[in-house]
């Protein structure tokens, strides 16, 4: 372990995700081998300075870091469980996507080839690799961490999230349900503005100050998830359920989608029906809280 | 009209809404008149300064601007119907909240009655009227709004959307649904991290960053939507499909609930079913525009 940056790194698996990963780590300077399934795919690499591992096994042997990214779980699974690989003392960053027990379970077994395991989860897009507009979420041990870190931030903005391994995975899918819930909410509004003869253009800078202001509000609210108790200080659910119904009516009546506003109020009418209408919308964490049985 | 502050303003309704108006309207330093059904509720207001005019007619003849501020439109139509009042020459704002087809008939019932109308929606909870944290929308001829503006500031920030009546409404409901997304989002990610021992408060920073990160996106989205066209410049709808697919899994595994992302994914999978799975996400403009047949 070492706080400098690793002269040497690997990256294992050259799709179009590692690739951006490989390049961002030659143009900070890094001796980067890499290796693929199908090795054509490193040919525009090694003209760019990396070297090719003739074997998965030397690739690994190459470096003290080794990258990780590939389709999934399955497909790691099966390209290190299958042949007869070293990986003692080596430091395993496995960026490709997954779910949290998929994380965890893959911590277990790198502790039992005798490895050091970092999880992780790109929030962003091949082209944005290498760039501070690249987020990307880690869980793991922190010394492993830290002993990484400064070879790490050569592929773009890093969070640190805990120990727990299942943590960056967690994260991840988490940060995209807000992303798809402020696209939808936006599409709505845009759909309804529509009708009345307001184009996107106009109608996005408003979506936009609304979900930044809202945004605002959330430390503040979570105080009353994490104390479990709901004062409606700004107002109470059973004024918010009016409200969509209000949603409701008006998108059917112009013609457009409410299956969102139905959903945001039969969640918020259940809550309402178990008694909390009189208290303030975080209280709802109790709804998501539970699967619904259908 | 003038371009300067009225001197006199009328406030006709004095709940929890119009007594916050009227405060602030005297706190700018108007000669404001009040009245309200139940003549009691004026009572903190006069001994503030407010004058409580005797009679509905009386109140409307004391100022050239009137506020209105009832429970709905409704109340406002039996209010102002059931009389012999004579609207002629005055200008009526009314800040009721009501959706887009009663504020343009309010508007051609006003015109009928000889009365300048304006209407609005009030995007904030009484205690913040009066202070720039008041969002007020206004819709309506401009010129009534601009000759107005200076008197309606004393009531918060103000927006003027177009000479559509129905604007003020639509955005309203609009700016709800992105208020209730953003908030539900959260809410999913935080039972999500609740299972892994993450407590809302280390969970919100990360919900707030997403949000006001993905807020910057929709100018740039609004362009594909204007242009009807949807190029997979950073990722493509199906890509966003299998991550949701991933979401619900996860929900599921872990047992929260997953009716948010399921809803997310049944109309993404629609849009890919209708030969959109290429394309960037605000393609689903398409599935928000029509109501579903269920
Ligand atoms: N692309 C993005 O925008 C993006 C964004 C965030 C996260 N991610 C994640 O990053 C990871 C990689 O994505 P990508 O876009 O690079 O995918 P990709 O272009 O499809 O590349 C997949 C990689 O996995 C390898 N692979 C698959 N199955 C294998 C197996 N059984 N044995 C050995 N190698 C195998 C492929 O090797 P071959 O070349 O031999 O087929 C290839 O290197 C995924 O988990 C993805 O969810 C991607
Ligand atoms: N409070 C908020 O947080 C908030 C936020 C945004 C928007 N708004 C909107 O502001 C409006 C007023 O809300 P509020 O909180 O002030 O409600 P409220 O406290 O319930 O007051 C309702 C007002 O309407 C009057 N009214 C109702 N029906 C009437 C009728 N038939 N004839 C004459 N007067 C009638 C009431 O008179 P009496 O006193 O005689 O009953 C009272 O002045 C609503 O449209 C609401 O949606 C409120």
């Amino acid at each position: 372990m070492n706080n400098a940056t690793d002269t040497h790194v690997t990256v294992i698996g050259l799709g179009l995700m590692g690739q951006a990963l490989a390049r961002a780590l030659l143009k900070a300077g890094h001796s980067t081998t890499v290796w693929n399934r199908t090795a054509a795919k490193a040919d525009p690499l090694v003209a760019e300075g990396a070297r090719l591992a003739p074997t998965l096994g030397d690739a690994l042997k190459a470096s003290p870091l080794t990258i990780i990214c590939l389709t999934d779980y399955p497909a790691l699974h099966e390209l290190l469980d299958a042949n007869d690989i070293d990986l003692g003392g080596t430091t395993l960053v496995n960026l490709t996507s997954g779910d949290s027990s998929q994380a965890r379970e893959a911590a277990r077994w790198a502790a039992q080839r005798g490895a050091r395991y970092l999880d992780g989860a790109l929030m962003a897009v091949p082209p944005v690799i290498g760039t501070a507009d690249a987020l990307i979420l880690h869980s793991g041990p922190e010394s492993d961490f830290e002993a990484h870190r400064p070879t790490l931030e050569a592929l773009g903005t890093l969070s640190y999230l805990g120990a727990d391994h299942g943590l960056a995975a967690l994260y991840d899918v988490a940060g995209l349900a807000m992303m798809w819930s402020v696209l939808n909410a936006w599409l709505q509004g845009t759909a309804l503005l529509r009708t009345a003869g307001v184009d996107a253009a106009t109608y996005a800078p408003f979506a936009r100050q609304m979900a930044a202001g809202v945004a605002e509000w959330l430390p503040g609210y979570a105080e009353q998830i994490d104390k479990g108790s709901f004062p409606a200080e700004v107002s109470a659910l059973e004024g918010d359920a009016r409200s969509m119904a209000h949603l409701i009516e008006e998108s059917e009546r112009v013609g457009v989608n409410a299956e969102l506003p139905k959903l945001f109020k039969a969640m918020a009418d259940r809550s309402i029906a178990a008694g909390h209408g009189g208290e303030q919308y975080p209280v709802l964490i109790e709804e998501f809280l539970k699967p619904r049985e259908d």
